[in-house]
């Protein structure tokens, strides 16, 4: 009753009203399972979970794990890789194995959202769907490279995951996903994930995974009501939300850090030396408060804090109340088409958005564009990106902000991926070619896997602690 | 009740019928405002203004103009070469102040637009809204670059508007413009184009402009049935009749000439020298008989002339009425795709379309295509272009037709365009680097600017006549 | 009654359910079509044809053909070619004559449908519809080629046509088709297609043609159905059927030979030495029965016969009935975006298209890929393909599989392309240069042309038999 559709409208909808609209319709999914939930636990002590799907950003995933006590996922690298058209060479690079970092993420954003209802320490979250080989709804579906079922499943089992099912038993012969492979070919035989998944049980065995994960020094806020804010409003066609949060994830995940993703919200900051909040669309007074009395480093920006609840510019500009934390308001903002980045020098530019910072006198300019604005800021814990940064000034600004945060990082190769769980250090090799690993497994103790490290390969280190 | 609806038809609707439709629209615009301008002049003598939007085709813009004493555009620089894809190279030279020939294109259309119920002496034009800074609207909406709003705005006087205003006072905190930036910041502080406003106005106390702006020798002849007829009709899937237009008038603009945009209408002939008229669709045989007792030089083709009123091809082949002053006959036409030029020479070629000419005895051909064909012809005062000439060829047809009409031209630099108006010289740096005009301003007195223009720099300059 | 329409439902309809609409809509057109031959029959004796449009397949031609005594279609060289996304490079050298192996391939196709009714002695083909110039629907509508409609009418004649008959016999000055050339201007004078079949007319006096066409050495399946089936689930987004079948019949024609186009029906098979069969959807038994008692070479694969008649994957596994021919079973497909091509060696490759292959003992794996997988099989008469062939290993394995069933090929240049009919030898040179073509010639009589061939050129030359 209070929220009437945002069609039908003589132009454009109001962008106000189609937020909540949205919240409107996230707010259903949520009362939905819980009236679902309320009816289980009424007759039932059984823990209750549910599958999420990656990138699906329809609804407030946090909001629904409110309700559930195992959040899982459905985790299809290749099918994820192949919708994906941001970026051309990891599809070219990764094919048949998937984006490093995209199922990382998702299983750091739902060992949160297992959390939501039991606690840290009570949370539980799974892989409820695992590609076991090609899919049938990209649009190409390519084989799994060889290895890769297995190294999919250890990603999961280092983030946390207490358990990985596929998708599915058994290939059907018929119907519409008659195409998607299972453990089982259609007439029975085994197929190649199922052999893989006896090698991963095996390996299993050797050693106890730590389930649910060990914490991050990093937290990086990924916000749902910003993905509608942006999807609304993008203001340059090429925005991206999800897109620019996962430019910051990468930037930390090739520096060997772990990373908590967390909702905006007072109650998710744990003790994190350092948070990242790019593009939030909103930020709530308690939430700043929460984040400057935590003494982190903060990362923030573009867009950050630029409108309120009701989608409206914030009172004496942006970044509204992110000025808490730095003095410093940004007047104008700009869409740039992908031909005419901003170059701050040979590697390092914005691509795409841009913003015109007034700095207060107390706030230090960390580095200027060509053309002679300001394109970081500085002031006190907290650092300040004006624009979307390409790979290199991610990677830079990252750098930059662990550092101030006392984080100890590594120095990768582009096509590996590490994690440390617990005592144990997992380290992935997503490229075509072996990669000497000598440095990070430092002399310590081998569990699984060599040194140096073959394509697809997991290699499993003890950690003496 | 005339005209049925041209949908639900079986296959596509006939042409015929599409235009009659397209006709019975633009009348119901031109009738509604009728209405309302009647009302308003039984209680009014004030002057009455509309303002028109450029490149916006749907309604004949000439009849509207019956009906107001002043007209007046919305001048959108850089929205408008964002969603303009016909030329790349244009798009990144100039994507911070828009394409050099498009707003002076305008002015010159709504000029003639403002003349059309008072006449040339009662003439009033005005831009209504001008770009202040980035907007909300293209696809991407990037800043204009430094010195671009006053840029723009000198554009407009030099070309004798009377007014020039903006769009909008304050840039709003809520609803659907909230991205759309303004004279004022939504805190109410001054924004850049607030200070160039401060400037222009100050520059513009120094003498005295000439509202209106003075006839030109060249009248470019642009007719919105036209842009009616190939939109029904294109027959290649790239042909654009305002692309075919505004090609003729960069290359008359590039060699520094004021050029009125006129209707095909007999009582728009003035004392122009050079009449051009690319690709009107359907030729009135009393506008023929203006253009031929105006004894001026007229340069026509590809299409022109090709239909009847009713869209059908003319009797005995087109170019129709046009023949009474060249006498050829176009027996066939061809749609060709982007790869497939009809080479000329090393830089001059037709670009996607080619006419077969059939020319009489006394009809002289100028130019062969290198498989054979004549492709440009001239009889008498005409000429004749057999095809959508390329830029090179643009350049040469009209270089050629300015020098059969007597009409002394300039050799501006790629980035420089020039207007006199009255007795005054404005010139115009589009380009990233500064360009010495000396010879431009031949020893006279600089009213603003300097000799050596820098990049986005107004260089004005008092004639002596 | 049987089945409903496959629409509204909740996500995608089953396969299985859209094929059987689609067999529904398809033979709703052939009884549609004997309900009116059925009524001619009843008052005339005279015979009945119809035309077929090239490339629309949305009803099974073949059925239709069962009506019909004499079976003609539609040939449009260039619209066809400008409408084909498939293949930049053919479209760019042919543009102004089509594809060189397009209108063969119809022509074959619409020979053997005219033959369904009366058997192959009684069988009738025309061209009811030849391009006679620029039309009016492609995207782009170039003119042909000087000698370019005289050419096209040579294909078909070579080919068997008893007639080829022009659209349209005068340009229209009005309506929706006003801008498709005809035999006449809209003014009644001659078009040059007009003179091009005085020409033609003159050349036919010359010497007697083989009406209907001799059968050839190889047959090449094209089946409705699975233009459908591969519709319906293409599985990777640029997998068509109707290219896969073309790129064989490609490779065939470009070795010289003539080309049986046939439906996967027992009683379609004659003498033929080698029958290529790619990508048939579902094999009946007595299908695969007949082909194997003919004693021919059997080219089949990918997809071929992977699934059953109600879409379904085959019991044990694809090729299904197949494998009575060859004894491997496909375990896995995976369909690849086209910068992933599985490469083979330097210049050969499987392009989209790949299929894991478990052979049995007898079967020798001619060739592998470079990451490890058999590519092309063999076993006894029997050749399978495990992916769609690049154009190079197109070649390649026809070659080999025209070796197998001695069939003699020629080694023709590029652009050239031939067609024995009785005693009658055909070349054709589709490019932009003459070319010698004494070889083909080989010292027999010349009827037409000579023996260096110009551009565009038709060669005819009497054999000795």
């Amino acid at each position: 009753d209070e929220v009437e559709l945002p069609n039908l409208t003589v132009t454009e909808p109001n962008p106000s009203h189609v937020m909540d609209f949205r919240r409107y319709a996230s707010a259903q999914v949520v009362s939905f399972n819980k009236l679902q939930t309320d009816i289980i636990r009424k007759y039932s002590d059984a823990p209750i979970g549910h599958n999420f799907m990656g990138a699906f950003t329809e609804f407030d995933h946090y909001d629904v794990s409110q309700d559930l006590d195992i959040a899982t996922w459905d985790n299809y690298p290749i099918g994820m890789l192949d919708r994906d058209a941001s970026d051309v060479e990891i599809k070219r690079r990764y094919l048949g194995i998937g984006d490093p970092d995209m199922q990382a993420f998702h299983h750091d954003l739902y060992r949160t959202c297992g959390q939501i209802r039991n606690g840290v320490d009570g949370g539980r979250w799974w892989v409820m769907e695992q590609q076991p080989g090609p899919v049938n709804w990209a649009p190409y579906n390519p084989a799994p490279d060889p290895g890769a079922v297995r190294f999919w499943a250890w990603e999961a089992f280092a983030a946390g995951a207490e358990l990985v099912s596929y998708f599915r038993w058994r290939q059907p012969s018929f119907a519409q996903e008659q195409m998607h492979e299972a453990l089982l070919l259609p007439n029975g035989e085994f197929n190649e994930a199922y052999h893989a998944c006896e090698q991963i049980s095996a390996e299993l065995s050797q050693f106890e995974t730590v389930a649910n994960g060990t914490p991050g020094d990093v937290a990086l806020v990924f916000d749902y009501e910003s993905q509608w804010a942006w999807e609304i409003q993008p203001q340059g066609e090429d925005f991206s939300y999800f897109e620019l949060v996962k430019r910051f994830y990468r930037a930390l995940r090739k520096k060997g850090i772990n990373v908590d993703i967390i909702p905006p919200r007072p109650e998710a900051i744990a003790n994190h030396k350092l948070i990242v909040m790019p593009g939030i669309f909103a930020l709530d007074d308690s939430f700043i408060d929460a984040v400057e009395q935590s003494g982190a480093i903060v990362l923030a920006g573009p867009r950050t804090g630029s409108k309120n609840k009701d989608f409206q510019i914030v009172e004496d500009l942006p970044p509204g109340p992110l000025r808490h934390l730095v003095d410093l308001k940004i007047t104008r903002v700009e869409s740039r088409p992908p031909f005419a980045p901003i170059v701050i020098d040979k590697e390092r530019a914005l691509e795409g958005w841009r913003e015109f910072v007034q700095p207060g006198v107390d706030v230090s300019e960390l580095m200027k564009s060509k053309d002679g604005h300001g394109a970081l800021f500085e002031h006190g814990n907290t650092i300040y990106v004006a624009g979307r940064p390409n790979t290199e000034l991610a990677n830079h600004v990252v750098a930059h902000a662990l550092d101030r945060a006392g984080i100890k990082s590594h120095k990768l190769h582009r096509d590996i991926r590490m994690r440390d769980n617990g005592n144990i250090r997992y380290i992935f090799n997503y490229g075509p070619e072996p990669v000497d690993c000598a440095q990070l497994v430092n002399g310590q103790k081998i569990l699984i896997g060599q040194a140096v490290l073959e394509p697809k390969g997991v290699l499993v280190v003890a950690l003496q602690n």
